[in-house]
């Protein structure tokens, strides 16, 4: 928690500390303001209300609730708190399911809220069935069952995942008006437990000189991708279970490999096979889909790290700000090089900026939720974040970023016509006099 | 993650560091040894193995699969990971549903899975219309909507409830054979966000002389708590999401009262009230239910905090060992008092122990989870786990924890019928030689 005892007990100064009402982040905005429209109880003050009712009955009080299930689900009233789909008719093509990080906070992705892209659906494969072969440049090749790999050491940690094509309606030379979830729900932080792939490298002797692995999975198109040995000695993993349970099957049930802060395409789902080799395999999603296509007809491929990013997920488009006052600012960070070392926020589109509070112990590629209070006055506002992290990467400003990258020649609205990838500039929302917010370029 | 690359590059002793098998927490396990029964693939070695096909094509992948869900739902082959309910009727009295720790791992309980307690079922609250008012020794009353609450400064932070009832099968003077699920699975660890319940003592002026608050919850037996105003003041939350979402029905769906570390009855759910006042309620739960009854006709009354504690998990009741060789010891540990600093393992029933791996960095009144390597020789064992915490606390042996706080005075069978509270002493899994695992006192 970021704040200590000392913090709650000494007030932090009420002056902004940045432009448009951004307020120090340690400021405890209490001591009788009205902070947000709380109303009088109707009660008197201390004393005179000692016995009074305030509340009055409402129906669910007033007769016995529901059963208890198996499986605990969200209220009804939460049903709108849900992925959209891209491919809702389930046609013979991909299919998206995006995370909606406008409605949700923390920074735990829910397993039921986590994006997934399918590339032939979801494959209904049977745990005891399913196999892992570890082959190739190895000493003695291996084929593992889910049961042999719980034996095995494991280690826990929170990881983000994303796709390289995350956010790429950003690459738009005009904003696209959308949600967070539409512009950035290709990206989910969860809890991974499972085993290290170089455990199990030792374990079948894997040649020490080899220089690339190939990682295949079990659904019908056989997806495959190269990667570097050096990422399997590292940090790789082999995931069983996801925020405690089984990884689910859109996340590669019965297993995955875990990157940490690699593009989320590498991460293969429904693991079964790992083959060491000396060259990538070329294979259709590392050859063509997820290069990098950069201006004057160039492109990167192998560029497999996420970079550092951040946005403001409340409040964001989808939201409106129901008249001036104080109100929260929030969002999450992350980066593929490591932990988030410092997030700012500017309420005056990039000419002040101040630190947001970062929530608990920021942990290596993994979310971060960053916090800042403010007190709008009523005037239109630009809210935008941005990130550093602890290896002193940061995110671009977007000409910084465009100059390099590129964007469309012509304004696109369609979120889902943007073959570009890794976007990881800034997000602005503009909010005008009524509370209303646009997605804007700033 | 607790395994540093010098570690994975460093091979470490094989050596046992404890009696029957208990291997440094930091080995590796590979190094040519067949760990956990994989099997050779069948393909010769390295270079010759380059082009062959080990595996055969599975169902799943000659078809394409089935169609992404806004929810997504665990696998079909997943259906008994659920929780375990006491009143399966739906009987006019309470409800327990228990948390599968034997079937989950990590750190994270999902809130599908989380445990819940209800006294008359869950009710069915409008998000829209629930109030929380906040009243008594106040300079100013107020009523808060769940709009309200959004704005206001929020942390985020994992925390576990307990109930205290909780492991109350363990008060039996014989062991009852049991699951961790039946005997430890009313507790759970999630993430909150929420709004410290101080920022909004501010807000209405309490009284800084005040030395309890009462809460109470909208669900319709008016469960109300007296809670001393200095965890108030410290890190109480009114908790508005879990792991990401709304709070679950069962957790106090749309706010609840989150006091780390304390009892979970505390934690009041559905938080409708807080009056802030002189003199604690005597309410039903804290004047009778949770008073924790000591040999000799005596009893302890406001025994408020959650005491250190571990259990394993895997392997536990329930599993059973398929022959000897390698195994992973795991489990979760916890303290009320702040974060755990060491967890011990043995495996000869206490006579030698071993220091585990702790995965990730722990965090104060959280789990973390435990991980030590154990080679099992085929032999009958008994393992256990003991935890300290970084306040100095640590777990009693069962003799000295008898001691102090009783045991019935005949066996007792049905894990459902022990009024007793706070048992945090050892839990022992003895292994015979065909591997069945039962519960033991040792």
């Amino acid at each position: 928690m970021s704040i200590s005892k000392r913090q709650l007990t000494t007030p932090a100064s009420m002056t902004p500390v940045a432009g448009n009402g951004l307020l120090d982040r340690r400021a405890l905005l209490g001591r009788g303001i009205v902070f947000a429209g709380a109303a009088a109880s109707g009660l008197g003050a201390s004393g005179t209300s000692a016995g009074a009712e305030p509340l009055k009955d409402d129906p669910w009080m007033l007769q016995m609730g529901s059963i208890s299930l198996p499986r605990q689900e969200p209220s009804r009233f939460e049903k709108h708190v849900v992925r959209t789909l891209s491919n809702p008719k389930h046609e013979f093509r991909n299919s998206h399911a995006r995370t909606p990080h406008h409605l949700i906070n923390g920074t735990v992705t829910p397993s039921a809220l986590a994006f997934t892209i399918c590339h032939s659906g979801l494959p209904d494969i049977d745990p005891e069935k399913h196999r892992l072969v570890i082959h190739g440049k190895v000493r003695q090749p291996k084929v593992f069952t889910l049961a042999d790999l719980d034996r095995y050491p494991k280690v826990t940690r929170m990881a983000f995942i994303e796709c390289g094509g995350n956010s790429a309606p950003m690459f738009s030379s005009q904003p696209v008006q959308a949600t967070c979830q539409a512009l950035h729900g290709l990206v989910s932080n969860c809890e991974w437990t499972g085993v290290l792939v170089s455990t199990l490298l030792e374990e079948v002797g894997a040649d020490p000189s080899a220089k690339w692995f190939v990682a295949e999975g079990a659904d019908s198109v056989l997806l495959h991708r190269s990667i570097p040995m050096k990422k399997g000695w590292s940090d790789a993993m082999i995931a069983l279970y996801q925020n405690g349970e089984r990884v689910a099957p859109g996340n590669g049930y019965p297993m995955r490999l875990l990157l940490p802060g690699y593009q989320g395409n590498m991460n293969v789902k429904h693991l079964r096979r790992i083959k060491v080799v000396d060259q990538p395999a070329m294979s259709f999603y590392e050859a063509k889909t997820y290069s990098q296509i950069l201006p004057g007809e160039r492109l990167w491929r192998f560029h497999f790290l996420q970079e550092v990013k951040s946005f403001i997920t409340h409040p964001s488009f989808g939201h409106s700000l129901k008249g001036p006052g104080y109100y929260e600012i929030s969002g999450v960070a992350y980066s593929g090089y490591g932990r988030i070392s410092r997030v700012m926020v500017s309420a005056d589109g990039g000419k002040s900026w101040a630190e947001a509070a970062l929530q608990g112990t920021p942990q290596p590629q993994a979310f971060v939720r960053f916090t800042m209070p403010w007190r709008w006055d009523g005037q239109p506002v630009v809210l935008q974040s941005r990130a550093w992290d602890e290896s002193g990467h940061y995110q671009p400003l977007r000409a910084d970023f465009v100059a390099v990258r590129g964007q469309t020649a012509k304004p696109v609205t369609n979120p889902l016509a943007f073959p570009n990838q890794h976007y990881n500039s800034l997000t602005s929302w503009g909010i005008d006099s009524k509370g209303e917010i646009r997605h804007v370029y700033a």
